[in-house]
Formats: C-alpha cells, sequence, structure tokens
C-alpha cells in the first residue's frame, strides 16, 4: 500500500468531528476498501480553541491556503452556508482536488457552476449527505434509476418541523407553544428560521429535483411555505378526516407532450394516516419516489446528527478516494432536460377548508357557487353544528393553486361565511 | 454524438422484453445521460418462433458467438440459472465487454470469480435487478455506506412467500391451500421449489451479506429453511402475540474481538405487526440496514415484475455505458474482510413454542428445567385452557440455535407434553 491520501476537513462542529473520529476508529476498514489509507493533515475552524479534543497541529484558520496545499488530495466541506463554503469549493477544483460536501444551501444555490466546475477539473464533486442525512438518497436517484422515467419525489426531509407538527397533533398544543418545547429540547435551533419557514427543505427539495428529473432547479425555483401558520385547529381538522399533518416537499414532472416542466414546493399539508410518510415520526426522514417502470419506491432513515451525516460523508469520500486511486472521476449528474419550472399558481393541488357559517338555507348553495366560480371541483362537504355555530368542511378536487386560493379569498369576503378557520393542502388522497 | 453504444441482451423473456421496450421508449433519455445512444444489436433465445414481437434480424439462438460479436459493447444478461450463464459472462469478459445481470443464482453462487475475471478484463459487472428488483439496494450498501460499519441487515426479499404467508394470516389458510391460490393467480410459478423452499431468498442473502460485510459470502453459507412447515397454528398462534409471519433473509455481523464472523439465514419467523418490516405485503419487497453510524435504514419497493426489475437493468445500464464512454470502469465491491460464517448452530436466535400438556402439577416445573438444563433462558409463559387441553406457549431469550432445537428434541420425548404443536423463531422482539 502506498502513501496515504490526505484530507483536507473544512469544519468540525457536530458532523466533522463525528468524521474524524469514524476515519480514525475505522482506519483500517476504509484503507481496504478504498486501497490506500486515509489521513487528515489539515481542519480548518474559525476558533482553534474551540476544538481542544482534537490534535492542535491540525487546526488552521486559513481555510482558503488549506484547500490550496499541495499535500491535500482531498477536501471534506461540513461548514455548511455559502460563503466562504463556496469559494473555498471552487479554489478547491481549480487545485485540482475533489470535494465531499453536506452542505445543502450552496448546492441547492449554485449545484450546476460548481458541477462544472469540478467537471472541468476532472474531480469528483459528491453530497450525499446534503439531503436526508444518512439515507442513500442522491446515489440512488442520480445512478440506480437512471434508466427510468421519475414522476413525483415526496419527502419528509426536515427533522424539527416534523418534531414541531407530531407535537402538536399528540398534545393539541398550538405552533408556539410547540416550537418553545422543541427549543428547549434542542430540537429546534436558537434562530429556528431555516427550519420552520421551509428554506432547509426547499433546498433539499431543489436538490431532488435537480437529480430527479435531470435538469436545474435552484431553491429560488420551489415555492415554499413554512409551518408557522399552522394552528392547532389546522391540526385537529386533519383527524377529523384521518389524516396527519407533515411539512412535505414535493417535485413532480408535469406532462405537457414535448414540454413537460417541472413543479417544486415545500408546503404542510394534510396526508391520510394510512400513507407510509404518515407515521414517520421525529428525527427520521423519509422520501417516495415515483418512477414509471420502478413503481413506487421508500427510502427511511436518520435525516439528521453527528454520526448519520457522517456516514454519508464518508460513503462519498470512500467513492472519491477509489476514484482517485483509480485515476478517473466519478459520473456525475446530469442536467441535460433543461425543464421550465411551472409557477405553483399553475400547480395542480388540492385543498381542505373549514369555514364558520351561519346555518341558514342557500349558504351551502352560495359557496360551492364561489367554488365553481373559480372552477373549483368539490370532492368532499361536511356540515357540523347548527345555528351560528355551524361549520362546512370541504375538501376539493384538484385544481390550479391560483383557482384555490383565489376561492378563499372570495370566501373571506362573503356575508354569510363568518370566518375561514383553517384552509390546508391534501396530498395523497384518493 | 458519436456512434452509438451496442448492446446484446441475452434472454428475452419477461424482464428482457421490458429492457427491450424501455430502451426503445426512452432512447433519447438514455443517450443524453450517458452521452451516446444505446442500440440493442442482437437478442440471444433459445425459440426465436416464440419471440414475434421482437424484430426478426436481431434473434439468435448462438449466445456464445453473440457475446463475443465485435459489434457488441456491452452485454445484458436476463436468461438466469447457472449455465448457460455463467460461461456467457466469463466469455463477455475475455472479450471485453461490460455486463449487467440479473442473475441472483449465478451471482450469489460465484460472485468472487465473476468480479475477478470483469476486474481483471478492466470491465464492469452490475447486477441490482438480482436483489429485490427495482429497489436501489445494492449501489447504496456497496457505494454510500462504504464509510460505515454495517451491523445488520434483514430483509423481506421473495414475494412469492410473503403473499402465501399473508393469505394464511387472512384467511387461516394452511400452506398447501395457499400456495394453491398463490399458483391459481400466477403467483407462485408451476414448480415453486425455488420461492418456498427459500433457494431464491438464500441467493439474495448471499449477496447481501458479501457487499454489506466485505466478505465473500456464498449461496452454500446461507442457511436456509422454507415456508412449506409453517402451519395455520403457527401463524394464529403469531397473531396471539401481536405477531405476523413472515419469511426473512437476515445478515448479520457477529462481533467477537478481532475475529467477527458473519451468520446468514433464511428461514420465517414472528416479528412484531409493529415492525416496518410486518406491513411489507404482496409483491413488495423491503430491507432494513443497521449501521453503526447511519443507524436504521429502511429500503421498500417492488422486489418483482418485467418493469421494476428492468427499471433496475437499465439503471446499471446507463452506469456501464457511462464508465465505458469515460473509458474507465467502475468500482467493484470488495471482499477484503474474509470474515468467517458462523454455523447456524452457534448463531443465537429465539424461538416461540407451544406445547400440549397435560395441566397437572409440576408439569411447568418439568418443561422448564428442560429448557435451563439446555442452557436456554425463558422470556415469557403463557398457560391457556385446563385439564386435558392445556396449552404452554413460551418465548425464549436468545440463546444459540442448536440449544433451541436441542431443547425442542427433548421436550417431544417428555411423557408431560403430549405434542409441540407450533414452533417458530421469533425476531424484532424486544
Amino acid at each position: 500500500m502506498t502513501a496515504p491520501l490526505r484530507v483536507a476537513l473544512l469544519g468540525c462542529g457536530t458532523v466533522g468531528s463525528a468524521v474524524l473520529r469514524l476515519i480514525e476508529e475505522q482506519s483500517g476498514d476504509l484503507a481496504a476498501r478504498i486501497g490506500r489509507s486515509i489521513e487528515v493533515v489539515g481542519i480548518a475552524v474559525r476558533r482553534p480553541a474551540h476544538h481542544p479534543d482534537v490534535p492542535q497541529h491540525l487546526l488552521t484558520t486559513d481555510s482558503a491556503a488549506l484547500v490550496r496545499r499541495d499535500d491535500v488530495d482531498l477536501v471534506v466541506e461540513v461548514i455548511g452556508g455559502i460563503e466562504p463554503a463556496r469559494s473555498l469549493l471552487y479554489a478547491a477544483f481549480e487545485a485540482g482536488k475533489s470535494v465531499v460536501s453536506a452542505n445543502k444551501a450552496l448546492l441547492a444555490e449554485d449545484g450546476p457552476g460548481l458541477h462544472a466546475a469540478a467537471a472541468k477539473a476532472g474531480v469528483d464533486l459528491y453530497y450525499e449527505a446534503a439531503v436526508a442525512g444518512a439515507i442513500p438518497l442522491l446515489r440512488p436517484l442520480r445512478e440506480s434509476l437512471a434508466g427510468d422515467q421519475l414522476r413525483r419525489v415526496v419527502g419528509i426531509v426536515n427533522g424539527t418541523t416534523n418534531y414541531i407538527l407530531s407535537r402538536m397533533a399528540e398534545t393539541g398544543a398550538g405552533f408556539a407553544e410547540a416550537l418553545a418545547e422543541a427549543t428547549e429540547l434542542g430540537y429546534a435551533e436558537a434562530d429556528p428560521t431555516a427550519d420552520v419557514d421551509g428554506f432547509d427543505a426547499a433546498a433539499k427539495a431543489a436538490i431532488l429535483a435537480s437529480l430527479a428529473f435531470h435538469t436545474p432547479v435552484s431553491s429560488a425555483d420551489v415555492h415554499r411555505e413554512g409551518i408557522s401558520a399552522v394552528s392547532a385547529t389546522d391540526v385537529a381538522r386533519a383527524a377529523e378526516i384521518g389524516c396527519t399533518v407533515k411539512l412535505l416537499a414535493i417535485c413532480e414532472r408535469v406532462p405537457n407532450g414535448d414540454a413537460d416542466s417541472v413543479a417544486v414546493r415545500v408546503h404542510p399539508a394534510m396526508i391520510p394516516t394510512s400513507h407510509p410518510l404518515a407515521s414517520v415520526g421525529g428525527a427520521f426522514n423519509a422520501v417516495f419516489v415515483e418512477a414509471e417502470a420502478a413503481g413506487q419506491l421508500m427510502f427511511y432513515g436518520q435525516g439528521a446528527g453527528g454520526e448519520p451525516t457522517a456516514s454519508a460523508v464518508l460513503g462519498d469520500l470512500v467513492a472519491v478516494a477509489r476514484n482517485r486511486v483509480a485515476g478517473a472521476s466519478g459520473q456525475g449528474p446530469t442536467g441535460y432536460a433543461d425543464l421550465a419550472v411551472r409557477p405553483m399558481a399553475e400547480t395542480p393541488t388540492r385543498y381542505h377548508v373549514s369555514l364558520d357559517v351561519a346555518d341558514k338555507p342557500g349558504v351551502l348553495a352560495a359557496v360551492a357557487q364561489e367554488f365553481a366560480r373559480h372552477e373549483v371541483s368539490i370532492s368532499t362537504v361536511r356540515q357540523t353544528g347548527r345555528g351560528d355555530a355551524a361549520t362546512l368542511v370541504i375538501v376539493t378536487h384538484s385544481a390550479p393553486d391560483a383557482a384555490l386560493s383565489a376561492t378563499i379569498s372570495a370566501l373571506r369576503d362573503m356575508p354569510a361565511v363568518r370566518g375561514v378557520t383553517s384552509v390546508l393542502r391534501v396530498e395523497g388522497l384518493s
């Protein structure tokens, strides 16, 4: 066995330190699997004093110099965020080094540019850890299903929001209360914006859609709604119709002759409790895939955490290291399809709507007329209560999202409607 | 775009004709993904007259000549069975052609030899379709989890037996009756031996274990029990304790200091209905994976059928074609670990046992004494009925399989035991 492959580690937080530990613990196995041993020769951190457990001579604050060092063969980036990660990756490629990254935000913002730079340099860019932590998902989409036509990818890809929604369902709490609990228990960060407003899930959706449909999709293309507007009433209404509320990342190919488009969105939705995604709890993620020939597939596992994420990073590290040993680079994704992104307004969805109405003759007819006026067809109507406290619960058929939201606006203005108490999209109902 | 890559198809049954159709239907996408178009230039079949729908000029009965033809770049083998498939694969490698195979029996019998021949020739051997049909499983095991340490792979990998066991649970039917129904409906073949006796699952288990543990495991290493001895009583007993009976393929790494071994087995077992594998029905397959860092993962999808299997074949075809275009070969599995296979007798399992006993003082003590004599610890005992018709239902703790089966033999010889009415292993109970 020849000289070891030398790795630069950028970032040494929860994931980085797990990567470091696994490389050390499994050094024999990794060497056997790769054909050469792996040695970490530098670790870039912002504050070396915060890392007393790491060999101090490896620490540096000069990440830009580290990725260019001649004695570095491979770069592992677990800093996260756009800068300085983006500049460091481009610098690494320019210096001829393959990169393993866990950076969903960066890949979702600049995937095509980064892939082009890696391809130009003849090196690899792998990022399995960026979506759904330990679940092998990107390689299956990119390679295993490369001979199939994907229709739909639907996933629960954010653990924080999944925890909050689960607690709301279990305890009847509102969003604010459940978020406070999640923060206290460490399931939500001090600034929970990236999670609860759907930014994290949207970045993952962009990456999934790009790979699934062989077309460039960035975060900006993803329609994004978070869970802060989900109310205890929404969750209770979902339970009444045998559903549960989940934050879904949905990537669809919309057939349209020779001009197919893609629709990519993140929003809370009611799904039937019988749906396999409904029972995915807490820290777990799951992704459903529908393909023409393969049919339905599901991938399930831990979506976050140091060790699971490090497992995905190490898998990629073995792959790029083996490619390096073989003097080759792996097969990157293809973005040949260049499909248009369909705006949310035109994307077909279904709504579940609860209205407080006066129980007078003609109210249901007037409400139904409003749906009809927007060409939204109603699937079911249920009326509960009588007199002043009557409630209409309506589930629509599929219609363009703009028509549905226009209907809701119109309903709010109807004199017979005292209040629209719950509006949520519905997925997976037959 | 340069000249097409030329493919020889060996076999044109359900899977082969689906492969042929998909290559045609998706020719544009495949070309874009590969960088060159794909053209099928020959199809080897035994009886050309049986394939009226296939371009007749492509048909040949001389498969040995086809794989060696100079105008063939890649070989897809969907014949199945050991010969002539084995000789054809070796001939293809010698002629410098990469191979995509769906042949579980052959890979389970001769995986290391075939991989060595492919590596020597610098070509690829891919076989995602050999295990669990459309589910991307082998590539994740081989690549995505290459930086992790796998502990356990447990799967439902045979649809025929899964259908039969499901029907037994639903209708209370015995094995023979459920098999007859499966045969009538086309879920079981005229000769169901390969499925119901566990040969099919054992081949898949061998392949899974080889990849999961980086060690050569062949079908002959797999302890194999089919489902023909599963009785309606077994299924009813399982339901009484909140379990369901499934045929499981179980691959475990058994820690033992520096001399870890692997245990690979296929047998029916009771699993709790709350276990994710319990709800896997009919034609679906699912595989649970436990890894040190990644934790629990599950893969779910269609395990058989022409289109799903063809999806897996096409995914591999894209991979080997891209490698061919790049002038490289992909990363094969590594078998460096060379772990010993632990015999079934020494493998720890748990039993569920039902005994018809006389309800007399001292019977339970005598039975318990028999377990103790074999150093088998009892987890739960439940006695139902009184007098002549008393039944003891015992679930053991984990013990070496030989100790458990010796206990059962001894119980059969006890005067106080009128009959051992049900014996089945238990998995996944806490």
